[in-house]
C-alpha cells in the first residue's frame, strides 16, 4: 500500500545514500578514533572534517557531538543552570522543560514565561522575568509543536542589554537545516539533532561561543576536547554532516518550497472541520490544526489506514492526554483534543501533501457526520 | 597491503551483515518509536524485542539503552553515589575512574582499592574499605588494560554481608560476551558496550536488578521507561541486540579459541625482550606486555607499518605519558614506557597473531640492538 510520510518533525527518513554511505565507510574504518595508529588517525581526521563541515558555516563556535538533541539541551542547562534564578518559555520541548523542573527539585529558582496564541513566547512577559539574578535562559527556537518561531537573535540581544551575564541557550533542533539562520554573538549555546534532518538517529551536537566553558555530563575518556566522553558514534556523526554539507545550501530554496507546501495544505483544509493553531510566524515545516471536538488520535488512525501518517502532538511525550505546549495558550479541552500535527521535510511531495489535506477533509467530514447522527 | 587487527579492546570491527542489514531495517523502518501509528508501532515492538533478546539471558533484570558504556557507567555512578562513602578501585576504566573524582570534587568521600600486581583489585584491600557508612561500590569485572578478571560475584557477595544497604556496580564492557559471566543477585547493575562486541560505536546498556530504581541522566521525552530521555538510537540498538544473538550461544566456544590464541601469542614472545603483565587470571581476549626500555608506541608504530595493528594503553585516555591503570602496580618507568596491549575478538586468525608475535620479537630484537649499539 502507498503510504506518506507527514510526520517530520518526530523524525526524518535518513537519506538513503548517506546512510549507506557513511555504513560503507564505518564498516571499513571501524578504529577507534583515539587510538594512535594510522587507520584509527585516519578515523580521527575524518570525525575531525565532520566537525568542521559544520562550524564552518559559523563565526567563532565550538562543536561537542552528542547523542541526541536531549543530551545537548541537559549539557548546557546542567552546565549553566546552577544559580540564582533561571528563565525558560512554556513551549519548550521536553528536553529543556524537564531539565528545568529537575532543577527546580534541586532548590533553584525557575521561572517561565509565558506563549502567545500559536505557542511563541511573550517577548514582554519573558524580559520581566529577567533580573540582576538570572544566570541563565533557554528559549526554543522553533517550537516543536505549532512551529512558531522565536525570534531568538532578537530576545537574546534584549536579555543581555537587560542582564550581560546571562548565558542564552536556544533549543534548534526544529529549525536547524530548515530555516535560515545564524546565531549572533548573543546566543551563547544551541542544540541541533541529526535526526530531524535526514540523517540517523543517535547523534546530535552543541555549538557554542568559542570562549564559553562548557561542563561535561559524561567523564571518562576526555573525548570531545574533554566535553563529552565516550568512544565517538562515528557513523551517526558522518551521516549528519553530510546531511548538513548535502542542505545547508538549499536552506531558503527548500524554505521557500516548503511555504507553498503548507499553504496550499492550509488553503485546502475545510475551515467548517479545522482550527489552524500555528501562528503565522511559524516554520514552514509544521501545521498545527485542530479539527475541535474530534479526537486527534483517531483521525490519525484512520489517516494511517488511508496510507498517510501525520502526528497528534510531539511523539516524545505522547503519553500525555493534552499537550502541554497546546494547553499552555488554548484552554478549550474540544481544541486540545483534535490536535494534530502534520510536518513535511526537504523531499515532501506536494501532490501527496494535496491529497492527506484533501483525505483530512473527508476524515473530518465523515467523523463530524457520525457525531451528528448520535445526537 | 595486508592488515591485521590486534587492538579489539579499543573496538571492534562491526559485524558487516549485522551492520548492513540493520541499516537497511532502519532505511525503511525510520519511524520514531514513540509515535502512535503502525509503522512506529512496529518500530517499538523491534526495539523492545532487542532489549528482551538480552534480558532473556538474565534474570529479573531491567535494561536501559544508552549511548556508549560511559553512559552507563555515569548514569550508574551519579544515580547511587550520593551519600555516605563510596568505594572503587585504581584499576578502572576512565569513566568509573573520572566520575568518582568529580564526586570527590563536589566533597563526597572516595575512597579506591589497591591493585595486585597485574591489575587485579586487591580483595582485602576492598573489604576494608567498606564500612556501615559506604553506600555504592564499583569495581571492574574485567581490566581493559591487563584483562585482570575480578571475580565480581564473590566480591559482590562479601561486600553486601558486610554491608547489605551497599549498591555495586561493575562494568562489564571488556567482559560482555566474552568471558561466561551471569551476574548474581548481589551484582546490582552492570554497563555493557556495544562496540566491543562487533556491534557499532554509538549504544551501550545499563543492566540492572529489577527493584532498583535508576534515577535518569537525561530528562526529556521519557524514553526508555524514563530512565533514559532522548528518540531512540534504533540503528545502534539493532546492531547491539544482533551481535548478542550471534555470540551469546558461542560465549564459551569462543573463550575456549581465544584461550589457545593467547597461549600462542604469549609463548612465542621472546622473554629476553617481552615480560607479561597480564596476570595468570586473565580475559583471554586481553595480553598486556612490556617491552622493557624501550617505547611502545614505537614499536606500534613499526608494527603499524608492518599490516599489524596492537595498542599501546587504553585508546580511551592515550594523551597521558603513563597508563594511570598499570602506573598503580607497577612502578618502574622502563616498564611503563615498553607498555604494549593485543587484544583479540571472535574471529581473529590464529596464524596471524602468531605472526604479529613473530613480528613482535623481530622488531623488538632490532630495536634493542639498536639501542645497545648507541651505548
Amino acid at each position: 500500500m502507498k503510504s506518506f510520510y507527514f510526520d517530520n518533525a518526530a523524525t526524518t527518513a535518513p537519506d538513503k545514500e548517506i546512510l549507506s554511505s557513511a555504513a560503507s565507510f564505518c564498516a571499513e574504518n571501524f578504529y577507534n578514533p583515539s587510538a594512535k595508529y594510522s587507520k584509527a588517525l585516519r578515523v580521527r581526521s575524518v570525525l575531525e572534517g565532520c566537525r568542521k563541515d559544520i562550524l564552518d558555516r559559523y563565526y567563532a563556535r565550538k562543536l561537542v557531538f552528542t547523542s541526541c538533541g536531549t543530551e545537548a539541551d541537559v549539557t548546557a542547562i546542567l552546565s549553566f543552570g546552577k544559580r540564582g534564578n533561571i528563565v525558560t518559555t512554556e513551549g519548550e520541548h521536553a528536553a529543556v522543560y524537564k531539565t528545568f523542573e529537575q532543577l527546580k527539585q534541586r532548590g533553584i529558582e525557575v521561572r517561565y514565561a509565558k506563549l502567545l496564541y500559536g505557542g511563541a513566547v511573550d517577548r514582554e512577559d519573558l524580559l520581566s522575568k529577567i533580573d540582576d539574578n538570572t544566570t541563565f535562559v533557554s528559549v526554543v527556537h522553533v517550537n516543536n509543536e505549532t512551529g512558531a518561531v522565536n525570534d531568538v537573535n532578537a530576545i537574546a540581544e534584549s536579555i543581555k542589554k537587560k542582564n550581560p551575564k546571562v548565558v542564552f541557550h536556544t533549543d534548534a533542533v526544529q529549525s536547524f537545516l530548515k530555516i535560515p539562520f545564524v546565531p549572533n554573538e548573543y546566543v551563547d549555546l544551541f542544540s541541533v539533532s541529526a535526526h530531524k534532518v535526514c540523517a540517523i538517529k543517535g547523534v546530535g551536537a552543541l555549538i557554542y561561543n568559542d570562549r564559553l566553558h562548557v561542563n561535561p555530563l559524561l567523564t571518562g575518556g576526555g573525548q570531545e576536547d574533554g566535553i563529552r566522553s565516550g568512544t565517538e558514534n562515528v557513523l551517526g556523526i558522518k551521516t549528519f554532516a553530510d546531511a548538513f554539507k548535502k542542505y545547508y545550501p538549499d536552506v531558503e530554496k527548500n524554505y521557500i518550497v516548503a511555504e507553498k507546501m503548507k499553504k496550499a495544505f492550509t488553503d485546502i483544509l475545510d475551515k467548517k472541520y479545522f482550527r489552524i493553531l500555528s501562528p503565522i510566524v511559524s516554520s514552514p515545516y509544521i501545521l498545527s490544526i485542530s479539527a475541535v471536538s474530534l479526537r486527534g488520535e483517531v483521525i490519525q488512525s484512520r489517516l494511517d489506514d488511508l496510507g498517510y501518517i501525520i502526528g497528534t502532538g510531539s511523539a516524545c511525550s505522547s503519553k500525555a492526554p493534552h499537550s502541554r505546549i497546546l494547553k499552555a495558550f488554548e484552554g478549550d479541552a474540544k481544541v486540545l483534543d483534535g490536535a494534530l500535527r502534520i510536518s513535511f521535510i526537504f523531499d515532501t511531495d506536494i501532490s501527496a501533501a494535496i491529497e492527506c489535506a484533501e483525505t483530512l477533509n473527508a476524515v473530518a467530514a465523515e467523523l463530524y457526520g457520525k457525531m451528528n447522527a448520535k445526537r
